[in-house]
């Protein structure tokens, strides 16, 4: 036990998260979007925020973009912004729900015309990754129809496939295509892109660069996303996670916070097959909205409760773990991963923190850092940041 | 048979649908609003839109007002505004989800302060109704909370009763309160009214003018709806529906047009407890988005989905379906069901039409009439209605 | 914290949770039902490895009985031998789902013949109760119909209704009928009491000694199932509970297998309104099946899963909690009970076990103990007990 | 229209839907197995019901097998016993469920062993095809686990793929392997092949010969099922359905009676790409269970069903609906499709069925012949067929 701990430690030592820059600014349902005081009015100002992140937890050094609402002058600058912060930009996410010309898709649109826009806008986000050094192509494919026979379901498919294909031929040598699978919305009847398989079928017809995203909530209820994560790790196709919690549909709350037994078993198929290591190049984002919390202590909660799914799925005894899975002991394999699950981490996350020269509670320093106080006081005018921004 | 398609003809004749002002406004998801030409701008566009309804229809002679979307100097104009067009004024809708300070709840708010205006609101809408000659307020209650611990779920609950409480007491005589549940969203952990069961007991706490309002599009995936309209029917407690479909959340899609079948088995436990007729008291309403399809043709496509499945549900034979289900013959009784659900009604529904001085296609006799074409030739400039208008 | 602790350990050792008999004959699926050795063969040895339980968790003090499935000669024996093992018969199980006069309902058939033959069974059952020193009669109907049209929902309701009044008369005072609501299986169109609405509205027209079971696998995607034990508990009809873990179905798996987070909120719900004393009268009952793991090591693991679950639940600090929700704190609120289910509490159930002169260790110690190796050597010949025995 | 209807009567004259043999056989659930009387006893009974629901159907001139449930001593003569009833064998369906041997997996199971006993039970199902001429070998993989942590998914993935291997080598020239998934049961926590990504990624790396079946009652609830048929069409995988309906689970209910849209919406993107046409291969068959319902009506109501559903695929106008879908008429495009669906289709089978020499209407014809009087009255004693048999 002593050294799983210790090899515990040092594969938390190296774990990264990805922060959206979207978690910093206001965001909300259909109904409402509540405000907030102190939230980012432009990506200078969320990379600000999600610094914080990273300054008290250590394990959060890069930030996903979104084009356009991250769009800026001089995206050098704005990279250069990041790594004063001690930062860095991660992956680039398009944008292709929020023209009106996406009214009947994007990718799959029937006009050629609108295809041909929503392909041209991935190029601008090339260069946005040339221009930040960012390596990550993420493309959510939101479109959809919301009554049978509105369109070809089939016509719809070969289009995409055909726009995909234009998309990749974008990218340059060590840069990758991460194509992103969700069950619904904002469509309701179909979805172009509703499952892993669809998203790994186009993967596998573009070539080795692309690979498939797996957002947690993005799933038909009582699916076993943990099978999942094994499955496209098996063929070598999984890209990244969209960390988030839901309990019903995309709910998009705090990663870990409506079921972190599913999360330690997620993480229980990554360590199983070493993918938390940062060679596996699977890229752990988050890809959440804080509605009603505060958004810097929610993304810090979100990365400690990665962090602990994470450090128990390391303290899981393999060995002991294979022997009853051997021996069909089903009471004695399920006790031994739940003996890790029931253990308390937050002391063994306090020891890694401190080890770094951090205060063993990122949440609580964050508190009594002053930041939120500032930053509701200083920010003051102008238009905060938002999904429309 | 011959009998049968008389007595539905009559029963056609009598059954109305209430329309939705809202859903002659722009709406859209979280992730985007498209904006189509011609689209009312006030509520006085509204109603005459909705008009157009009830003209090529016959059969949706009231519009439901929301407040504040439809908010206006005199209600009494608007009232006449509607007769003028052949309509009136249906239920008042409250809208306990679009203030910054209903952020952690209305009439479940943790602060008496908050939960007073929400209390308030309802005052207004009252009078609304005594100015518009109104008999139902209809009251969704959207509160509810991200994560678990957020709020405490009984307190809550003992909150929301005393809120009740206070708006009940200010129906008059002759109006009714109409409560409507909700599974979920816009939060997602729990709802405080989140079943057809906690609104029951609510109604039950109340009195006789409190009723239960059922959201087709408000249940748990699986959730068998004919079963709960024949329970709210049996304890002398359905109020009213919101129609629409869904196939994954709540949807807002037109009704029938995902689950065709199951619209039909709603309407025929309406029509087995003769809860279709005036004096039922029932009121059929539709409450729906247009995200992607036109407004107008959205609602006179749902209105005649609404006749069609009643249409259906009056062609049962429930004579032979009563023996066969006596007899135990499980196969006759569910092909005598079926029988009356494979019929083409269309006909018959043209006949209706045509006995009453309509045309028998209301869709393609609205295409033909140019209002469509005139809406969005002269409705420019303005602000368009829409959920936060 | 230390008084937290203390008060945990109190309320720990006065928590009692009821076994079911028939989780420890063989069970399975409609595919296969696999045997294994030393399963016992009557309700005596079902008794006997019930009292193991008992004997090495000290919380387990009593087994409900299935009737015909324990069907004996002499109740009087069989209660006796219960004590001399240290254990006491606790809910009396009807059946209405194994003769084949049910095929189409049982206090719902169409057919008085069959209603009657159902309900006199219970008057069997309620014979049992009194032999045995029971108090609860529990009542899970199964009724439903697979095709609509099978059966008229509102008259199988009404029959149902009057049914379930003849049951109820034949209570004794200080008799309890506890009526569960199951969303499907065995029927798969409609079941006849289908969520706690129903089985409340029908408790509610019985009398105050019927109440409500909640079964944890009963309810549709998605549900919130600790906002039903709130709400139950407020309106003071919480009977029972059947305790099991499901993903898709009906699972019956071990309870806090599947979601060990959703037992603790079901926990916290029962603590925060002081439901887990003895004097709330609700019952903590198993209802599961064990189709690949060992019998009493299964039922061992989940007497331990809901004790800590339990224990969690008691050292939720309330009175921060309450504060920190009162103040609108999201985060803070929900961070409080996280904390608690945060905690690795089995040292403290072990120091509650060894205080109690048990080992800390239930599972270990069966293990140990060599009863398992003793069943499976001298339990042969005979027909093991199971669903149909 | 009229050409429509033509093209469709045309196209259904050639639609032929295979037969389960176990349709034929008692079948239930966990909890009871209602017998019926007259049920078949041996497979040659199952035969001769199969074939009354070709005689009076005239659609369906395959029966599907279940190994060992159909086991006979010389299937030469089982095949010519079918012949003489003027029907044919279809698929051979292996069993990996039913031997204790498969507690825990079967092709996945941990020991060799067991593995190399599954593996062997295909060769002797191969034979069978060999010696009744079958071309379909039909493997639906039960395998699951229950638990968290009971096996290793990835490694039980792995082991699966060398079984698959060894099991499609046995394949002769012409013979296909479909490959069956399931979301769950009768495994709870995981199951091997849970969706048809992991079916198509074993059936890529297999080869040619092994294609997908596609269950209707194997899906997450919400499942766009229309889509994956399209898309499994599209990579030139979609082998077979099983053809059933479910309202929850894998109810096995009669196909197109909880959601004839649905069956509907299937059939029309099967239509669409024209792969109704025997050429296509793919195998359209029954898969159900009737538990309370008569077998034979139960078959006959179902292959009715299907060819109603496709009856009204084929009157959609595909031209007037491209045209509506390119130009982004949701409304009309919508329409369109669901004129064709609103269509009463009876008259048109009818009047197919007369011209081929048969009652219009199978189920009376069916009703009136006296074999069900005669098979009630003349199978007494013995062993009524069923899953265990």
């Amino acid at each position: 036990m002593t050294d799983l701990r210790a090899a515990a430690l040092d594969a938390l030592a190296q774990q990264t998260i990805e922060l959206p820059s979207w978690g910093f600014g206001n965001s909300g349902t259909r109904f409402k979007v509540f405000g907030q005081p102190g939230v980012a009015r432009d990506p200078y100002e969320k990379l600000e925020d999600a610094a914080q992140v990273h300054k008290h937890t250590g394990a959060a050094p890069r930030v996903s973009l979104h084009i356009p609402w991250d769009r800026v002058d001089d995206y050098g600058k704005l990279a250069a912004h990041a790594r004063d912060l001690g930062v860095r930009i991660g992956a680039i996410n398009s944008n292709l729900f929020q023209d009106d010309d996406y009214r009947l898709g994007s990718l799959t649109h029937p006009d050629e015309a609108v295809r041909r826009k929503a392909i041209d806008h991935h190029a601008e986000c090339v260069e946005v990754m040339r221009q930040t050094g960012s390596t990550d192509l993420k493309l959510w494919l939101p479109d959809g129809t919301n009554y049978a026979g509105q369109d070809d379901l089939r016509a719809r498919q070969d289009r995409l496939a055909d726009s995909l294909q234009q998309v990749y031929a974008l990218l340059e040598p060590g840069m990758r295509l991460l194509l992103e699978y969700k069950f619904f919305e904002p469509y309701f009847y179909a979805t172009d892109i509703p499952d892993w398989g669809t998203s790994l079928l186009h993967c596998l017809a573009l070539g080795d660069q692309a690979t498939v995203v797996l957002d947690t909530g993005h799933h038909a209820p009582g699916t076993n996303i943990e099978f999942i994560v094994m499955q496209l790790l098996r063929v070598g196709r999984l890209g990244a996670f969209d960390f988030n919690s839901r309990n019903y549909a995309d709910d998009d709350l705090i990663v870990g916070s409506a079921d972190p037994f599913q999360l330690f078993r997620i993480m229980n198929e990554i360590v199983a097959q070493g993918a938390h290591r940062p060679e596996s190049k699977v890229n752990f984002m988050l890809d959440q909205c804080h509605n009603l919390e505060k958004k810097i202590p929610g993304q810090i909660r979100s990365v400690m409760n990665v962090q602990e799914a994470t450090a128990k799925a390391l303290l899981v005894d393999r060995e002991a773990l294979a022997t009853a899975q051997r021996g069909g002991e089903v009471l004695d394999a399920h006790g031994i991963l739940m003996d890790a699950y029931s253990t308390d981490v937050r002391p063994l996350l306090a020891q890694l923190r401190e080890s770094q020269g951090l205060d063993a509670d990122p949440y609580a320093a964050y508190a009594r850092s002053g930041h939120q106080e500032r930053i509701e006081r200083e920010r003051v005018g102008g238009q905060q940041a938002g999904w429309g921004a």
